[in-house]
């Protein structure tokens, strides 16, 4: 068995074949060639792979598995699209964003076209009988996702941010489409709608613990690590949990100095992010949340424990969200 | 059987109650609140009715068809949001538009959540082992409206449009939905995909014939009766089969005048509408557009005659597709 088992590298390239081979060659190209373009800008394809490593759990020939994986990758670049207009961003992995290299209204159009190609491909199932479950999981992620854009948006301008509100803030703009690229590729391997379940809450989970590395990576990783300037959320005030639980901990006088440094945006940020950073490590934040972190990711192991497949079988899984925690794919 | 059959009054009244026992009170509202206000905005919702009027040929219960009719008003409403954003349009039947109330990127993703729900009311069918040819007719026709939308603006730079490019335009534009929400409600009552199909093409053909009776009333119709400024389309020198066929016949010297009146755009436009007007009916425009309009609904009708249930039962059918060409639901 264990050589019919595939792992990340070459599942990414089995997708990436996958998606070279059925370009959107359609007209109007004005319309279609953005879909190309933002499809083709590259990334770690991890959630479509994760379809696909989810399919392999229950023995299912990988091409059958693609259309899913497709539609789960479509989904997450239409969302970067629509993302990018509405945070006016010029640059996704280094290139011009869709509106800076076309404009809004394309962006706008050419991702409402993703959407619905998106669907189509998950249409495109081997296993019809599961679609409308299919429809239902894909649906309630999708309206997941675009809650949890609402909520970022709305997060920046109040004060009254809950830790727990972060987290489902969190839960739904990130994590819930880890758990629905990996639920889709059961449903379109024929697994039981119990395995199906547990390898969702194990990528809901997987993602908090994901988004939580991400917000101490920030902070508290090296800039080589994290391929972007540290401290930036402490830069942009960004309500993540490191600041949230740094609020709630402070004594008066930390309070007072988050207060003071949170009311600064000085043009060279090198103190700021040095006197926060010091603040939060008086605080003990980076060992909280680890801690937090490590809890959702062993129950996240948990819920994998329990699909009802071979250890064996699961370990690219397990090596692919070691890897991703560890910021080394 | 008769005084079971429903017309367009009682039926547009049932998705109205339908509409309202669901609407999206979701949170977080400033997401979902744009939703149910557009919803809301009224409209004669042939759309939705349409379906209703599909299942009813089949002896469907309305409750079984009602998930479907909403999913193709909830799209139908999608497209007005995002285009109104796109043609920074103010008003939209006579209120503010949604991205006016609200903003731009309110507007995109209230608009993308749009999309989502009504693939989520398309997959409460009844008919679940049809959902596989709902959701294919569901996305072909999202997609020709996506294209339609991205012609029509590429349309309005270019000076090469033919006739036939037009036809196109307007047939994905606005028609392929009248044809998807027939097939939809069809396949919603387990008709046979023979049925469905002719109904699709009943509707197809009967949009076309809609837009080509509205292009012919902007120029040759009475206010009161388009509710709109008379030759609107010949202020904006928009590309209609009217404009398009009247360059295509003019002689020499007509052909000046026209280039002429498309060059000017003066404060009061009343001698160019006037004189355009005039022009076209020396080429008897109208009544050729008239006939194309009557070859397209009776090749409409010919398809609706297919259909294998009694004459009786399409009555409201007819009834309804003669009331839209005389504008007067």
């Amino acid at each position: 068995m264990d050589k019919t088992i595939q792992h990340y590298p070459e599942l990414r390239t089995a997708f990436l074949t996958y998606l070279a081979e059925n370009p959107y060659q359609q007209e109007p190209r004005g319309l279609y060639e953005p879909v190309d373009y933002i499809l083709q800008l590259g990334g770690k394809r991890v959630r479509p792979v994760l379809s696909l490593l989810a399919g392999q759990l229950f023995g299912a020939p990988i091409n059958n598995i693609l259309p899913v994986a497709l539609a789960v990758e479509v989904f997450h670049n239409f969302t970067l699209l629509h993302d990018d207009i509405m945070d006016d961003s010029p640059l996704r992995r280094g290139q011009m964003t869709v509106h800076e290299k076309w404009d809004i209204n394309t962006g706008i159009l050419s991702g409402d076209l993703m959407l619905i190609k998106a669907y189509e491909s998950l249409g495109k199932t081997v296993t019809p009988h599961r679609l409308p479950e299919m429809m239902a999981t894909f649906n309630q992620v999708a309206t997941g996702v675009c809650e949890g854009q609402q909520y970022d948006v709305e997060f920046e301008d109040r004060n009254d941010v809950t830790i727990a509100a972060y987290l489902k803030m969190i839960e739904l703009k990130t994590a819930v489409l880890l758990g629905g690229a990996l639920k889709l590729g059961a449903l379109a391997a024929d697994a039981s709608r119990e395995d199906a379940d547990h390898l969702y809450e194990f990528g809901r989970l997987t993602g908090i613990a994901f988004q939580l590395q991400d917000d101490l990576l920030d902070t508290f990783g090296q800039a080589d690590e994290i391929g972007k300037l540290v401290g930036n959320d402490i830069i942009r005030n960004k309500k993540t949990y490191l600041l949230l639980k740094a609020q709630e901990l402070a004594s008066p006088d930390q309070t007072a100095t988050l207060q003071f440094w949170l009311g600064q945006q000085p043009v060279d940020p090198t103190e700021k992010v040095k006197k926060v950073t010091a603040l939060m490590e008086d605080l003990k934040i980076p060992s909280l949340v680890a801690k937090l972190r490590d809890d959702y990711q062993g129950k996240a192991y948990a819920h994998l424990d329990r699909v009802a497949t071979s250890a064996e079988a699961k370990q690219p899984i397990r090596e692919l969200t070691e890897a991703l925690l560890q910021r080394i794919t």
